[in-house]
């Protein structure tokens, strides 16, 4: 790794004066606001910085995540109810976002944060909700980190970034930032990642802790503070093995290009137009009402009804090239497919010449009014012409999206849209 | 079988007044001109009327097949030269035919006559000429009938005329009426033949005569004036087995369409049009100059050519739903397919995501010119988007029929047209 490119990728993604100002000086100031509401409404809780900054393991421009522990005893609602005003009377401007219950996203001094509650538990093992376990994240890595794999970490991290695998959420299906730090950590560094990894089998299975649980993804990385969970569980079998390529790649030939990809500005309207004609395919785009759901709910619905609308368009004939979906304010998914309308007609197929099922068939399709002529041999074999059921896709998509299994929040709107 | 409808049968196809008239009166005239020609000439040659009119088992309209025979030591040039001359004599009118060698072909007095050179011989088996044998089928079904299966005789040609499979010329595929007349006399009637023949498999053998011989054919008749012979050679798998279904659909419902089917008249081209349209495929028509060449070669020739034209739009991705040639002035290639149009690109899928091979794919695939976008994965698969070669029907008749083997004389007409 030439001293040059190393520089252009700190340059970029390490934290930078302007970082370090807010975690040394704005983020105290947050903290103790925090303490004070907490004292001025009397609450029982503890407010916790956790995540990477908490870790140090953070690169250029870092999330606050605060999370703010109750006992076991609070209730779901109360503690969500909390954290929302909470955010509202500390930050300088907030919004509510939902996981398991609502949290509080804003801003504070320019230092984006986060506050959300969970509850005190003393083992990863006991969460009662999902976000529980996070401060033993936050403790482990802490305590197995030092500075000589703190920068191996922030490589790690920035390589992920770079080939577009960063993040465990259901819109990229990639790697947390938990799972690279315990990566490293397992390891020994960036490099030994990157060695170890060229090496991945589907099913390649890490026990940081041991464990006696099954787990059917590509990649199990047991929690060291959780063995009943797999770290790697959101992790898609396609960037599994992107990950795999792309250390085998990078140890043969190291590039910058692995953490700075070439830039690609976004196609306008009219070159998508002339991309398409240029490949001579069709572009077939779908739009629905967006439902209030929380990315997590959304991102798996809508994977699920494009793979829905691919299977159902294949089985009618057609062929899909590749297939998107973007969630903006309308949820949309947009197909490539090699035909927009085919025959009225296609071939049905019947027995072999002389097998005793063929008087039946030539019965049944001589009259039927899906015939569009009559059963004839060919090739030793009865077949018949059929009308076809969608020769185009507009009839197929207007009369099957309705009926399809989007999940339950989509259906709906598909139904009124 | 109600009198009614046998009545129509019998109109349409027993030979009538006219018929009679022909062979009575007529006949005798020209066999005498013909004799009168051979005196005149001073050739060893005897005058022998061959075929259906001899065999007594001819439908309305029957062409006189007259036999010229000649000792072994004449040269077929010179026979061929005789028939011809002999021909434009004693015919009103004649052109010149093409078989193993020149005939003629005309008409007496309204009565259609094909004047043709064989060689004497004295068993079937000694051809030296395909059509040598001829005399010999003419004697053996002359001592096998009686007026009763002469009936039925008539009727099995009726039948074979009325769903399409008489004939055993390049073209029609189906069944000779000398095999008709053997079927009818191994299996003693024109109801047994349907009830045999509704039970052949494949490969059904039959031997008049005891024969050592092996054939590839779905029907193997065994001649009996020469068991080295299959009768039955030229049929297809196709006409076999339409025969088959046909015999067991009319004994167990006996209907005239089987002899006379309804008439449908000749679409115009706005009717072909519509119905393209209204089926929603498209029509491809590839012309080319008609070689010199007789039926029985230039069919199997155009069968291969189309053949050809059709796997190689398969490879290509097009779907061909039927196809026909004909020969008129021209040569025809008529294909009925899917699309005119295929995208210009195409996937090329690679070894799977963690294979040895990915490297070279990736390799291969991100430089190649073939490439329209850089390898990427999908389910768990590399792919690339690569050029077509033919993403219209034009380009690939254009291109590759020229490279095709379509038979010697077809593919120069192809490069030249």
């Amino acid at each position: 790794m030439t001293v040059e490119f190393l520089k252009e990728v700190k340059g970029k993604y390490w934290p930078d004066d302007h970082d370090r100002h807010l975690i040394d000086i704005v983020l105290p100031k947050l903290m103790s606001k925090i303490n004070t509401y907490i004292d001025e409404h009397k609450l029982e809780a503890t407010p916790m910085l956790v995540g990477s900054i908490a870790k140090g393991t953070y690169l250029h421009n870092p999330d606050a995540d605060i999370f703010i522990l109750f006992d076991k005893g609070m209730k779901k609602e109360r503690m969500g109810e909390i954290a929302v005003d909470m955010g509202k009377t500390v930050l300088d401007h907030s919004t509510v976002s939902y996981a398991e219950h609502p949290y509080s996203k804003g801003e504070y001094e320019n230092l984006k944060t986060d506050i959300v509650p969970a509850y005190k538990i003393s083992h990863g093992s006991e969460i009662i909700s999902a976000v529980d376990r996070t401060p033993f994240h936050t403790e482990f890595v802490k305590n197995s980190v030092n500075e000589d794999i703190l920068e191996d970490i922030r490589l790690i991290k920035a390589f992920s970034k770079g080939i577009g695998v960063y993040g465990s959420d259901s819109r990229v299906k990639g790697f947390s930032g938990y799972l690279l730090e315990l990566m490293v950590i397992y390891y020994g560094g960036f490099l030994k990642v990157l060695k170890n990894a060229s090496n991945w089998k589907r099913g390649i299975r890490v026990e940081m802790v041991p464990s006696a649980k099954d787990f059917d993804n590509p990649l199990v990385w047991i929690d060291p503070v959780d063995n009943g969970r797999n770290v790697a569980s959101a992790l898609s079998t396609d960037n599994f093995y992107l990950f795999i390529s792309a250390c085998k790649h990078y140890l043969e030939k190291p590039k910058k290009e692995f953490f700075l990809p070439r830039p690609h500005d976004p196609l306008n309207f009219e070159q998508i137009k002339r991309a398409f004609e240029h490949r001579r395919t069709h572009a077939v785009a779908v739009s629905i009402d967006r439902p209030d759901l929380v990315d997590d709910i959304l991102y798996p619905q809508m994977d699920k009804a494009l793979k829905s609308i691919e299977i159902g368009l294949k089985s009618s004939d057609f062929t899909v090239y590749r297939s998107i979906h973007h969630a903006g304010e309308k949820l949309t998914f947009l197909l490539e497919v090699d035909q927009i309308v085919l025959p009225k007609v296609q071939v049905h197929e019947g027995p072999p010449a002389n097998h005793p099922n063929s008087k039946d068939f030539i019965k049944r399709w001589t009259n039927s009014v899906e015939t569009f002529s009559k059963p004839y041999l060919y090739n030793s074999r009865w077949q018949v012409d059929v009308c076809r059921k969608y020769s185009t896709i507009q009839e197929f998509l207007q009369e099957q999206i309705p009926n399809m299994s989007l999940g339950k929040n989509l259906d709906l709107l598909m139904e009124n849209g």
